[in-house]
């Protein structure tokens, strides 16, 4: 049996790591890390820094692996990432037979929380399902974008006693204006919120969020949408990439006392 | 101006402190601290018990204040939040007046993340809106029940590219099953899954997360409701209180690929 660790390291601040992630960290024989292409260096910098700062165990072994694109031409959204997973998988039970011996500990570090629109937790059950590694698995929870989010622009997630839509921007006009008072919105490659057309949202958006180079925008959204849509082009100009993520919200506190 | 933060100390176990949130304790001159009735005791310990380990810095003073239990008799549910949130604000700005000096800074610890179902940061509005105590105020994310869920269930909280609705146990009936393939209940007193009538949903169940006394079930709802309630209602008796949260699935990954 191996003992593989999901670890989430919070969302760019290496400060959003919880005491638990850096313990669980340090307990393990082997770190995998993900060797990025070069255009989110950034994001490469903070797992380094994280490790630097946190990993006082000198014993550990760090290991690093090439993760395959996601391919999209020709397939469904959802085929190719289901293929995307059985390829990772196969690259992950090399790794295990490589570099961990039997009843050695390893650990990822995943982005903000390992639930949260991420993959890592779904490979490893293919990698445990098809047997060739027997291993067993844990979770260790990290602070996600939505939780930066809130917390840059002070505000709640929810309001009074109210729900939340956690989504994307490829879905986010089934729920948001119409269903949802709250939508948070992740993964928008198409800025799914300029399309939007209601007097009443606000939104809360922000890019990099816990970097040196966050960027946090709010308002109106018929008065900030074209502002958001300008910076963001230019951010991402600059740095080659951007992570953003928004909160659209409509009503308020109390609007529902009668 | 005064300085107060409005700290996330995650949801039951010591380790989910964040570095950020240890930082910013220690970096603070008060530290405020509800006294709660006894039926939550083992909460409190929670917070003496990360007051120990973490604070380090032993100039700080720690000060104890009465939290008013919200009416309910005669009013809806948000004029009672409302009418409540007010007497606390009350409370807060007498505390800052007489035990926090201009240009201190102090603390506050908020269960989970200060963004989910809290009114702490809305009340510290509140105070800094009346203007008899000129402050700025600040956010430190927290883990979540919704994480410490997940992570103990080893389940993701979304399906590949879906949506995650979270609501209440009010609530509920109006997104699953229907809207969402996936919700997260919290704040339910009245245990609405047990009112659901759908052979295809799955629940993922938890109670006193992250703490000793953790209790999860899962598995298909129409299989383990009465247990969960039936489990609920005895460890609800046991400690004389009880906080569960717990997810609702429909479908799985992958099965839109059509
Ligand atoms: C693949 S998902 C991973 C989410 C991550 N597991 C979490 O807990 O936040 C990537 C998306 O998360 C959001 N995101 C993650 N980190 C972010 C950051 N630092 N600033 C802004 N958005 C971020 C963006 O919407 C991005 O498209
Ligand atoms: C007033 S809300 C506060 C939520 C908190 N801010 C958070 O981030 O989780 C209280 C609700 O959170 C959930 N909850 C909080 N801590 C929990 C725990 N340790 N175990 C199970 N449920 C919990 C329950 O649904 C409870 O009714």
């Amino acid at each position: 049996m191996r003992h593989i660790q999901i670890v989430g390291i919070g969302t760019g601040n290496p400060e959003h790591m919880t005491v638990q992630a850096i313990n669980t960290l340090n307990a393990a024989d082997v770190i995998f890390i993900p060797s990025k292409g070069a255009a989110k260096a950034e994001l490469a910098d903070v797992r380094k820094d994280i490790c630097e700062r946190y990993v006082t165990n000198k014993t550990i072994r760090f290991i690093g692996y090439e993760v395959p694109s996601r391919r999209t031409a020709d397939r469904s959204y959802v085929q190719g990432v289901d293929e995307w997973h059985e390829e990772i998988s196969a690259i992950y039970e090399r790794l295990f037979l490589e570099h961990l011996a039997e009843k050695e500990r390893a650990a990822f570090l995943v982005w903000g929380d390992p639930g949260l629109y991420d993959s890592t937790l779904r490979i490893i059950e293919r990698v445990a399902a098809r047997g060739n590694v027997p291993l067993d698995y844990g979770i260790i929870p990290g602070i996600t974008s939505i939780q930066a989010l809130t917390a840059s622009h002070r505000i709640p997630l929810n309001l009074v006693g109210k729900p939340v839509q956690i989504t994307t921007g490829r879905r986010l006009a089934e729920s948001f204006p119409g269903i949802a008072e709250t939508a948070v919105v992740m993964l928008d490659g198409q800025q799914a919120f300029s399309k939007i057309d209601d007097p009443d949202a606000y939104i809360y958006w922000g890019a990099y969020l816990g970097t040196k180079d966050e960027i946090i925008i709010s308002g109106r959204l018929a008065d900030v949408s074209e502002r958001i849509v300008s910076t963001r082009e230019e951010a991402r100009a600059r740095h080659g990439w951007i992570m953003d993520i928004y909160l659209l919200r409509k009503g308020q506190d109390f609007d529902d006392r009668t």
